[in-house]
């Protein structure tokens, strides 16, 4: 019944975890996945967590031949992390660094300093224009009471949007990336629902690898086994979404993982298990062409859950300048009134109420506490504004779902 | 020889200067432009520099029965002052801030707080697709050493970027907004020639108002006349550019711009004057659809010219980086140093140097520097990570644009 595909295209995705001075065994990995991406000829790599932009042309350099052009996207303090090789030439790229990304404060997390993106690249391959996006989205940290997911849940949200504005004129959609997001949760729903996006591991025709696709697995030498207590069977949150246009089709011949070690090696290549996709496109039949996608009823539902979670986050932003607001304004008052009494006793003939020392250690705190206070007051005003954009922009997103309920 | 248009579209747009407390006649000026807006009907009002939401719900309390429609863009931390008021029901709206906005220690400049952003909104009308910016870029205080170049031509870029990759499913695009840049400025250029939009003033078949188009007048009682003073015919610098698509053409019947006071009225409605542009859409014939646009040989030109401003900016970002990283070294040694003295008279016999009240002034001082100045670093950082992407992705557009010119 199948007729053969236009084109088969193979998808490789992995965090590499390659932080400098902090990810173990990081050069030994990198030249592994170098190996790997060497040998295999993918036609696209989509990379993560590659921070140090000198792997990046290490690796650059090493797969020059199979993969002619590639790409590293820089935002942030860190960069991006984000990388694309691929086999076939990048006409254009775009980067889109999400609104809301955790707190410079949180510097054990440290997720704002990689001002995590969504990158994008065009190519062409056999006249097929080609939207291929990498994402990496904010980590999750406890996920009994995870603080970032009203961040994450607006990051999904930006991701699906910046997708369905910028891929109109292409012919077929990748999005490869961790996006720290287990397959039930919210923000991945919101995520395939508003852009119309397939998962390769539930679409796939075979399926290979971890079981249930996961992507972190307890059995990783580099994985915090305290977290993965509850999960023996591991989790799966990295992802390969894709989809097609009116005119072309895509499906998913094959999903395959890593399975813990490099075989050969004692070593797996990351933290994180690799996903390879096998999807083939077709020429869509013209009677069949989708010139309007269906909506369904359940993605208002959907877009309620993620717009309630924003609201939670925009409630915690909320509380957050308030209390920092109180500080600065506390600690402006505190040095108003040292200032006072340092004048009354310079000028007056009162006595120093306090040692010189305390007085002005005292004085050192309020300034440092005022200047904090009052850069993180900032802050959270931005973050407030975002939350209440996006939920703004979400209840224009549910109208305009409900008009096209109704009329459809 | 012409037909008759499909449609025909009367746009509207103003830099509303509405700053609350620093403005001028801040609420007379809202209810004039609230009452131009209602009187004339406009299919679209594009407004920026409505810094404040109250003035927002103000014109849309009193707007809501000509313009039912509108939208209100939140960033930064004052928000971005962007909003838009349309006859026509808004479907969709999504918000791109720009990566590169001066500096949040310039205070007296401002522009850092507030976020400057393209905003979008998608429309249909008469089931044509119309992808509507509202914009504003960072402002020019002096045009003979402009220290924010590099930043708005980068601002530019990633706005042509932005309409390019989002308005591939749009029939018609149309832009309107302050971009303070002249007409014939790098940034302009670049932003027309890649983007391929086309400039309602000189396109135009009717022109009224203001000499060149001029939206900063020398008359006007707003403006820093000294600003003003090798201008005396004023600078345009608002302004409503347009595209249409492979189905649709646009042009422009008629562009106006106000002159001064509003009539019967002393005042003017802002110290920028306001644009309206009278547009007509019609179908295009299949056998001149438009499918490849021309790629102009200049734009190679224009894009090396944009990519020198980024390298200078560069520069400056690096040296400004550099500055800040040696200010917080110096700042720690003084503190390290003092920590050593400290620790040495309180534990040793040696009797104390400084008297205490100089030595934990001078400690005071230095832990405000080090703070300061590793914010500042952290934020150069991104500055430069920034710059050297839009430079990278300036390369990689160069390369297609090369393609093209030698496949074409």
């Amino acid at each position: 019944m199948d007729k053969d595909p236009l084109l088969q295209l193979r998808v490789f995705d992995l965090n590499c975890w390659a932080l400098r001075y902090l990810s173990k065994l990081r050069q030994e990995r990198i030249a592994l996945i170098g190996d790997v991406l060497s040998q295999e000829g993918f036609d696209l790599a989509l990379l993560q967590e590659v921070w140090s932009e000198r792997d990046y042309w290490e690796l650059k350099k090493k797969l020059s031949s199979c993969y002619p052009s590639s790409h590293y996207f820089k935002s942030g303090v860190i960069g991006s992390g984000l990388c694309i090789f691929s086999k076939h030439q990048i006409l254009d790229t775009f980067l889109y660094q999400y609104s809301v990304n955790g707190y410079p404060y949180m510097l054990q997390h440290g997720d704002w300093f990689c001002g995590k993106s969504v990158g994008l690249v065009e190519l062409k391959i056999q006249d097929i224009v080609f939207n291929v996006y990498v994402t990496h989205l904010h980590a999750e940290y406890c996920r009994e009471k995870d603080a970032y997911l009203p961040h994450r849940v607006v990051q999904a949200w930006e991701l699906g949007q910046f997708i369905q504005h910028t891929s109109k004129g292409a012919d077929i959609v990748l999005l490869g990336g961790d996006l720290n997001m287990h397959p039930e949760d919210v923000g991945i729903r919101l995520l395939r629902g508003w852009a119309g996006l397939q998962d390769s591991f539930t679409a796939a025709e075979k399926v290979e690898g971890c079981e249930d696709g996961s992507t972190l697995l307890p059995a990783n030498c580099f994985t915090n086994q305290k977290e993965m207590q509850f999960y023996p069977q591991g989790i799966r949150i990295d992802y390969i979404l894709y989809k097609g246009s009116s005119q072309y089709k895509i499906r998913c011949n094959s999903h395959v993982t890593t399975t813990g070690t490099v075989p050969g090696k004692g070593i797996p290549y990351s933290d994180h298990e690799a996903v390879v996709a096998i999807l083939s496109v077709e020429k869509r039949e013209p009677d069949k062409a989708l010139n309007h996608p269906i909506v369904e009823p359940m993605l208002v539902d959907i877009l309620n859950e993620a717009r309630m979670e924003v609201r939670v986050g925009l409630l915690s932003a909320e509380r957050q300048r308030y209390s920092c607001g109180r500080m600065a304004v506390l600690a402006l008052l505190l040095l108003l009134m040292q200032g006072t009494m340092g004048l009354t006793s310079m000028f007056g003939r009162t006595m120093q109420p306090f040692p010189k020392f305390s007085f002005s250690l005292l004085g050192l705190l309020a300034v440092v506490v005022l200047l904090i206070s009052a850069v993180l007051y900032l802050f959270h005003t931005i973050e407030v504004k975002i939350l209440q954009g996006t939920e703004e922009q979400m209840r224009v997103g549910l109208q305009s779902l409900h008009d096209k309920l109704n009329s459809g």
